[in-house]
């Protein structure tokens, strides 16, 4: 990533911490504000707001215009982070303690709750004219990532998932979050309905890459630079790309390898490996990357109706993540 | 409560009811839609909805330009009840089990969410020149009711709590979305400033008052006509009207004998006519309906700004709530 565009980053940060800890403010009652002041200062990556604020930059919009926005959607990722941390027993985010884990669950139940509706409160600052669109975008948006979420829960009930459907799932459960960030990103930037469209669609191939990654992360990454449990996935019978590819073309002895590895409540160094090479004897890996490449190349497609230098933060942030290794 | 004023509220409830199981279609994912529409039809009084839609005709306003908010408002107050259940460890509400206790917890959460999505999708459908201000009154409420009950959390784990303690926090948790629900009414009926401040302040009374006689109910009612279980809130160690006078004015002995009661999971019959007769040797139950009928008093001055033919339907709804056996 070019330093101009590093420095580009670093400023819109400097407007997205300070504008999101305001939603938490240090004030009674603690048991509320508290957990979500943790939750929103665990040092996530802001990919959200980041992307929309480029977005709205992209199609020649000023990004304090969209900054309301930008601090909704953030809000919104951690609302989900914090409740579907309790619904997935993860104890770890970020290398940290989850929220439910430190405090407890209702605790983190509520204060879930709040983050969600303090993401209205910022949003309720977009320019008047725009609200209606936005809001409704955005409440079909948060809509469909709960239809995700749940998705996700029921698959971890079935034996397997074919792959259509694990692209149904991440298309509402994480691509609708990142799609919406570049769609409404475009649209407080008063970008024409064509760019407009163009940005939704790079935002949902760019959400469906960064999946996949995440998937194939869970299993190969360090646990120290993930900041969360390697192999959680396998543990929960999370149905992750890897999964429904073995399950569709893997062998029957591959398939039954993970069923096996799923059994356990705890996976060593050792069953990640056995799972790993499974995967690979399967092919799902080298299919991972395959995917993530054409994801991108979709991505890039989609931004046509952009003037090419306009676009090219978009395009960098891109790569710079698909290469990411945590 | 006169036939005429029935009638009237019963063709609200035709609007309010399909209006309101729109927002939990029968489809896919069912572990999300089915819980919500298990919530939405559970036959509670809808009294946030009639509230609002009374509110905006009494200002001269056309109820179906409000249908939108009330829907919203009955949404939200359906969100807490889901998630409220699963923090207070509730089984039982309205004579059926609780969407956790006949799902899951996970299921909860989820449904939970999505009911709070939706009222913001039907906030959305409220008169583009209002929304700006409907939602920032909205979000702010809600935020509110989180804080509330974040606080009646805090108070379970406390030995007491003063009667003004225990008024801060039933205003947010309980008086805030009735003051919400006619202040919102008064101002999509378009009515003066001062009828929107009227209406808010009559909505706040009202919910102080319904809350107390929520705890008093919680205490002297039959458990097959409340449909919940009976003495819940000493065993949670609520900090009740109730609890709170007596703490205040009883006597050692008295508060005694309730925290002997409030130690144990179950409560017998007999026990729970013991902690009866703390509270009233305390005065909290007389004391209970002199604050019911104070704030009933308060509550119809409130109106005064509203011509007094159009504030009767608000004023013998009030009336009829107060005498309400469950």
């Amino acid at each position: 990533m070019s330093t101009d565009l590093q420095q580009r980053l670093s400023r819109l940060k400097e407007l997205i911490q300070p504008g999101l800890i305001a939603y938490a403010p240090e004030q009674e009652p603690r048991s509320l504000y508290e957990p979500m002041r943790y939750s929103l200062s665990g040092g996530g990556k802001q990919l959200r707001p980041l992307f929309l604020l480029l977005s709205c930059e992209a199609v020649g919009g000023c990004s304090r215009d969209a900054l309301p926005a930008a601090l909704a959607l953030e809000l919104v990722h951690n609302f989900t982070l914090v409740h579907d941390d309790i619904m997935d027993h993860d104890e770890l985010r970020h290398g940290r303690e989850t929220v439910y884990k430190k405090w407890e669950e209702s605790t983190a139940i509520l204060a879930g709750d709040a983050l969600l509706v303090q993401a209205f409160r910022a949003l309720a600052g977009v320019e008047a004219a725009l609200l209606p669109r936005v809001l409704a975008g955005f409440t079909a948006g948060i809509l469909e990532v709960c239809e995700g979420q749940a998705q996700d829960k029921e698959f971890e009930l079935r034996a397997s998932v074919t792959l259509d459907e694990y692209y149904g799932m991440i298309a509402k459960k994480t691509g609708r979050l990142f799609s919406l960030a570049c769609e409404i990103g475009g649209l407080l930037g008063h970008g024409t309905e064509q760019q407009v469209q163009g940005l939704a669609e790079f935002g949902a191939c760019l959400g469906r890459a960064f999946q996949i990654q995440d998937d194939v992360l869970d299993l190969v990454s360090d646990k120290a630079m993930l900041g969360k449990d390697i192999g959680s996935d396998i543990r929960e019978n999370k149905k992750t790309f890897l999964m429904a590819y073995l399950f569709q073309y893997g062998a029957q002895e591959q398939q039954q390898q993970i069923r096996r590895l799923a059994e356990k409540n705890e996976l060593s160094r050792e069953e990640l490996q056995l799972a790993a090479a499974a995967f690979t004897a399967a092919g799902a890996l080298p299919a991972a990357e395959t995917e993530i490449k054409r994801c991108i190349t979709l991505a890039e497609t989609a931004l046509q109706p952009i003037e090419e230098e306009a676009r090219n933060p978009l395009i960098l942030m891109l790569t710079a993540l698909a290469k990411r290794k945590f």
